[in-house]
């Protein structure tokens, strides 16, 4: 199946225009993610760029009547290698579905093609007067049906929930070619399944997104930023349900920082450190409000409650755009991670439930130091989300990435935690899902895949 | 397969404590919902009451094996039939499994058996400091796991979203009797398929949920209410905007109300009306804050400004607890239909994109009124959810059910709508679900049906 001329008949069938000889193609855009590259001396049959969902539908029918693997692709910024092709196989990319085709003020929706850069869709929304509130590094790549199909996170998971809670509809086609359009606009619909559930954080396993509905949101009015210093993790948590009682549903951010990593973001960076390097913790606090008048009182006086009952030890409100600014450059530190002499290193996203993630930290030290001595972390992480990420410095010759893989995702298991938040499975993550998952729930996710994609035609070898 | 032996060896397997045989069973509260009733005369073969997940799994592991349909019951207050037998069956009923059994006031979540009422989670909620918004009227009966499975969601969905999005974590039990424990506590995991989908909403049909954790949110501290008079549908739609824009994410409730409906609610139960009868449609607007300094003043002022632009032409805004009590009563009215003289009626609950809602309406009223002279009508409904409510007196004679359902059903179909926005499909939506969903849909939906419960054990002849 996986020689040259396997897809001879695909361009007899769909033509030149859409579907390219491997000798036509750079694939080295197409062998790689921000984390992985594919098999090195990995031989693929072709690319399809196809303009219209019927395109998708012409290939996937023909590539799972002749046995030919396809690899659907996004933009290529994901960090688990979900779009990186591991055998032969053909590449499916979306990149010319790019129109943005309705902004729906009334309905507060955007329909839009899967090729979508992230970003064209938040100035879409941000022209019509709206917010689309996803946001991740990799916007002016990353493409709309990717985010979709690995189910993305990013800054502001806490106010306005990940991908899947952003779509309201979504077209697909399925390994067979047949094409499933569920392109709701409503918010309450409970006619039938919900089957656009299936597609979204599959990671293209179980279907192709070729179109889909995201919601927009009203802009707030406000943001608030503060920076603030407490002893331990208990501190972090009374922290929260203050802040969450006293901002109600305007909490956007709360990002924890342990020492290590403050420093790293202020000291290793020549930046002056806003409160003093003395404390346990250090949390980054935003709202975003709609009241001009009295949001800024409102927050300085839920941080002001949590110091006058001690839980806060030392505190920075923002009182101008380049305050906010310097508190974020701390946060945003990763992207500056060579410049601070952070590097080489491995990154962990795992999800811990709130309650734990200071236990989960303590052992997960103790497991890591006592095996691999010497060795370099440091924690920060969205923990209101429960969303916790690990960094390690890789120094050469200390630890070997699978073992320490292993024993990181162990500890996740043990806390009852999910070895990714917001990153997905691909195939970097696949060896250690069973740490997450129990085999009744793997079994059932095989089921799934079989189900809809029987000759295994859609992304082989990820997630599953 | 379905005569009164057919029970025997499932009784001595599983045992007379929990398995009872037809004539140890009253099953009259086993044989309607809050809308339909079972077949005259139809003969059921006895009633399973687990105490366990393990007592759900023996007793479908049998059932499955040996051809004998089951019928998972909830508290049984659905409105479309979902619960409800149709044929010879053995009736699963949760109602044994009522231990909440963890409340995490870190994790901001409950965790519980399927059958513990909605009241009860509620109250736990509140004794924990925190809120459960899932309401509806049904609390007292309704259990936890049938709010789950049929996607339910009530008064405060614009604000905190329907049950799908207010459950975290599930534990189901398939068809062939396979656990699947998916308890997860955490708001962000991509962990692999999010299985937890194929339970919520799909009324039983593909496994029955025993356990799940849902989330808590911090209690309001602050309601602020009112009653505002427009013009006509772009009202509507320029006050919700408004009321987004400028409450944030504190606006809970907005319901907008007819003339004919808002004469009902007050003329026609002896109230006055707390605006005048004059305008095109009323909204029922609420917001529920954490600013109790400046949350009124803050309400007020996005009324008073659309006032000023002409957009509101009444308003008044509630100023104690009697005044808030009093205007829920009108939208609160359908409560009081008979006394009010509209009765008998049939009911709906579609939905319809929110920009399309005006012309629906519209052209509902001429279908409708054109077929049937003289029919009497009423529009009502959550209409920021896109969820609209139709109600139609149902005078003697003057139509015929399935005829006025088919044209209403047609005419949602017609706008893209949903021909159930929140009741779900049972059996009485079943014969019009084709008007909003596509042969693709319903093939991928029966798919999914043959995959999880190929022999049709699980609740058989209902959704698909």
């Amino acid at each position: 199946m996986a020689d040259a001329n396997a897809i001879d008949g695909l361009i007899a069938e769909v033509g030149t225009d859409i579907v390219k000889r491997a000798d036509e193609v750079d694939f080295a855009r197409h062998t790689r993610d921000f984390t992985t590259t594919a098999p090195e001396g990995l031989e693929l049959l072709g690319a399809a760029y196809p303009r219209t969902t019927e395109d998708v539908s012409r290939v996937l029918a023909y590539c799972n009547a002749h046995g030919i693997p396809v690899q659907p692709q996004g933009g290529m910024t994901g960090l688990a290698g979900g779009g990186v092709p591991q055998a032969p196989c053909l590449i499916l990319s979306l990149e010319r579905m790019r129109a943005i085709e309705e902004v729906d003020t009334a309905a507060a929706s955007i329909t839009a093609q899967a090729g979508v850069p992230l970003e064209m869709i938040q100035n879409a929304a941000d022209d019509a007067g709206f917010l689309f509130p996803l946001d991740l590094g990799g916007r002016g790549t990353a493409q709309i049906a990717g985010n979709a199909s690995t189910n993305a996170g990013g800054n502001r998971v806490l106010r306005y929930g990940m991908m899947r809670d952003l779509v309201l509809g979504v077209e697909a086609v399925l390994a067979d070619g047949t094409i499933i359009s569920s392109l709701n606009k409503m918010l309450k619909n409970n006619a039938g399944y919900d089957i656009k559930q299936l597609f979204l954080g599959t990671e293209g396993t179980l279907g192709v997104i070729t179109r889909l509905v995201v919601r927009m949101f009203p802009k707030p009015l406000t943001v608030c930023t503060g920076l603030v210093a407490v002893d331990d993790y208990l501190g972090v948590l009374d922290l929260l349900n203050r802040c969450k009682a006293g901002l109600g549903g305007t909490l956007s951010a709360f990002e924890a920082m342990w020492p290590e990593f403050y420093h790293l973001g202020t000291v290793a960076l020549d930046r002056r450190p806003p409160v003093e390097e003395a404390y346990g913790i250090y949390v980054l606090v935003e709202m975003m409000g709609s009241d001009p008048d009295n949001d800024q009182e409102r927050f300085e006086s839920v941080i002001a409650g949590a110091m006058d009952d001690g839980v806060v030890r030392d505190a920075i409100i923002s009182k101008s755009a380049k305050d906010t600014a310097d508190l974020w450059a701390i946060r945003d530190c990763p992207g500056e991670f060579i410049r601070a002499g952070w590097w080489p290193q491995i990154a962990f996203d795992v999800s811990i439930p709130v309650g734990e993630i200071g236990a989960f930290i303590t052992e997960c030290e103790a497991r890591v130091k006592a095996r691999w001595p010497g060795i370099a972390t440091m924690y920060f992480g969205h923990v209101a989300d429960s969303n916790l990420h690990l960094s390690i410095r890789h120094d050469e010759g200390l630890f070997d990435v699978h073992e320490l893989d292993e024993e990181v995702y162990a500890t996740v298991g043990k806390f009852k935690g999910s070895i990714s938040a917001e990153h997905g499975i691909g195939t970097t993550k696949r060896p250690y899902l069973h740490h997450s998952r129990s085999e009744a729930e793997l079994a059932l996710m095989r089921r799934l895949k079989a189900a809809l994609d029987p000759n295994g035609t859609l992304n082989p070898g990820k997630v599953i």
